[in-house]
């Protein structure tokens, strides 16, 4: 076992607020900074990069036949040892979907599909790690809120590990995330209000009964298991880093996970340059947008999109995922909630990839990018798709229309095939 | 390249019905035996083993990175220069999932989760094949009827690969199986009655447009495809065959192509045993069940099951069906929708998986045969789930009941999490 020497995490240095600099002590529980008392998301891990070169190469991985994020082990802030749950998170495919670079007039497009996770989304990656870290702590109950696809993949990774959840959702979480999550036997607790009020009844559920906390942007192992995405896009394209990725922001985790995975190979000496980040939100919900775009802190905002995994009025990561933007020398910037259906639609039909709305925000928003001229469509982009359009089946339908419906009859067939120009 | 030797598929001697035992050569659009005049999916690939032998081994695939069914391209019916879709199908994981086990007395029970395909159901395994099929018979145009996954996973291989696509549904597809057609881009027909309807209607269009034929019961690539879950779970067990593979059984399709990969896997010599193969049908619509206890042949049957995907009330595929069961010296049961919600929900809270009805109903037989004493809970086991549970949430639902609604207030919650003994 090559991965012995780091049981006691020599590779992890501890954590550093990302505010006033101070580093920390990695111990369970701590969240945020007591030297300058700031909650929201500030705590990052840090590592010691000599110690995970002595543990792992890009030569070793490319024999790596562990198709999930654990072929990243060294890179996790996790003990080598501790029980894992066993479904395969991460090593997604990245697509080069040639009908879609086709329809975008690009030839160096790339989708990584993250709904092909297990419960199909990005946050499964994030999960999987709470879970570990969960373990570590002897913790046997977690709990969370979320939009919906977060609650959905700790549900997962946690009956896997036969851990008990308390899961809060705002009561317009989509009906195929609920179901997921009753699947999944969880505590489901639908809080009839925005997310803001679940995420607040929640921090007061976990603080009373002691539950081991999921909440993304506040526990900083978080954002180390979305990084991992990162660090399959670059494996993936043989360690050529792209010039743009484009993800959609709510929280803000995703986006700062995705930051953090290019650093790490980039200090790992893996890669020679990062790639330029950008940030899409929908227009309906946009505090991060206008925050950058006006520069200015970001104020509370409206949640009236239908991509409801980023109707995030109340961003709880907005530092490190506006230091993603700025330190790539990205961009940020909002599409309307048609641009997105659009996006679903063309995603769909030129490639055969099903996203959910906010899994192709994105790509509406890359789409926006080329029309203005800030991403060339020479560029090599990696879009990634957040998650599978399965989980709100309701605006696919908004977005396609129904189906020709017709009675068993080959003379009906025909009159409406032919009316419809379709023979 | 080592696969320049079989560009004219000279590892594949040719056609064998499989009634009459007539060899034909494989031409475009040969679906009927000219012998025996029958039409019921009887024709079966044949291959040169000696050939595939010389191209690939148990040696090679385990340096193989590909994680798709194209790493046992020497053992697929295709040219291996035509273009093929992006899609990653296949190698699906397969889980020793513990919490299952317990709860079913079993160590070595095995679940294989096809519910990880692109499009979410194990049919990818064979749309797949159908495309590429369809583009190396130089068409542009396919259809198929289906009671839903068929139909979206070649919609989305298609997409994939810029064919069109007509698709025929019953009326009682269901919404999450439709919605992925839509997106993808295919046109849909959704048929005002039953899936033999649908299948009828598909077959009399086809003949007229002259579209390629991806009915899966009649056109022989198709289970080709579908053997590929067999090759990778002998390969995921290193080669050890299990005792038992239990899948769900609707036209027959799929336990045929699970019992044709075995056996190419024992004529190669790269195992030195087959497992017994149990076909498991829902009590609501068990022809196929009912015609192996009876020992007659096969009626049609109403179609009265939650499984939509098994709804079959005419098999298209009866013959392989039962050669499967009874050449293995396996067995069929059919299963109550009830067993088949409870298989949902423990599946789920155990394991972290979440599969459609028909994707569980295999895992609801294998309860049964170990209550009955035909198995037993020391074989080695592998139950395989062929959809995820997101494609019907309806039922999922059903299954699983709704979330505790909460106004956002710590003095409701707490009475509600303590009116249920949650806290």
């Amino acid at each position: 076992m090559i991965y012995l020497e780091v049981i006691h995490l020599k590779h992890v240095l501890g954590l550093r607020c990302i505010f006033c600099g101070q580093e920390l002590a990695a111990k369970p529980g701590l969240y945020t900074c007591p030297a300058c008392g700031r909650k929201d998301g500030i705590l990052d891990v840090v590592y010691d990069y000599s110690v995970i070169n002595r543990l792992i190469s890009r030569e070793q991985l490319a024999h790596n036949k562990d198709n999930s994020i654990f072929r990243y082990l060294p890179l996790l802030p996790i003990k080598p040892d501790t029980p894992r749950p066993h479904l395969r998170v991460g090593w997604s495919p990245l697509y080069r979907p040639s009908g879609l670079g086709r329809l975008m007039g690009m030839d160096k497009l790339y989708v990584k599909d993250d709904g092909q996770n297990p419960t199909a989304s990005l946050k499964d990656r994030a999960s999987i790690i709470a879970v570990i870290k969960a373990k570590e702590e002897n913790a046997t109950t977690i709990a969370c809120s979320s939009t919906g696809n977060a609650a959905s993949s700790l549900a997962g990774s946690a009956a896997a590990m036969g851990m008990q959840t308390f899961i809060f959702v705002p009561s317009r979480a989509p009906q195929g995330k609920v179901a997921q999550l009753l699947i999944f036997g969880a505590n489901v607790i639908s809080v009839q209000g925005s997310y803001e009020d679940a995420f607040a009844l929640s921090a007061e559920a976990i603080d009373k009964w002691g539950w081991y906390n999921r909440n993304a942007a506040i526990n900083p192992y978080l954002v180390e298991g979305k990084k991992t995405v990162a660090l399959e896009i670059a494996e993936q394209l043989d360690w050529q880093v792209p010039d743009w990725v484009v993800v959609s922001v709510g929280d803000g985790c995703t986006i700062a996970g995705v930051w953090k995975g290019f650093q790490d190979l980039y200090r790992l000496g893996w890669i020679d340059r990062v790639p330029k980040i950008a940030g899409v939100q929908s227009t309906g919900c946009s505090p991060l947008v206008d925050a950058w775009r006006e520069n200015r802190p970001w104020q509370p905002a409206a949640e009236n999109t239908i991509a409801d995994s980023i109707a995030v009025g109340v961003p709880r990561n907005p530092e490190k995922a506006l230091m993603a933007v700025r330190d790539s020398h990205g961009t940020m910037l909002a599409v309307s909630d048609e641009a997105i259906l659009a996006a679903m639609r063309e995603l769909g039909a030129s490639s055969g990839i099903f996203g959910e709305p906010a899994g192709v925000t994105g790509l509406a928003g890359l789409k926006l990018l080329i029309e203005q001229g800030v991403i060339s469509q020479n560029e090599t982009v990696v879009a990634i798709v957040t998650g599978n359009g399965l989980k709100d089946v309701k605006n696919a339908i908004e977005a396609v229309g129904e189906p020709l419906k017709v009675v068993p009859s080959m003379a009906e067939l025909i009159t409406k095939l032919q009316a419809g120009n379709l023979v």
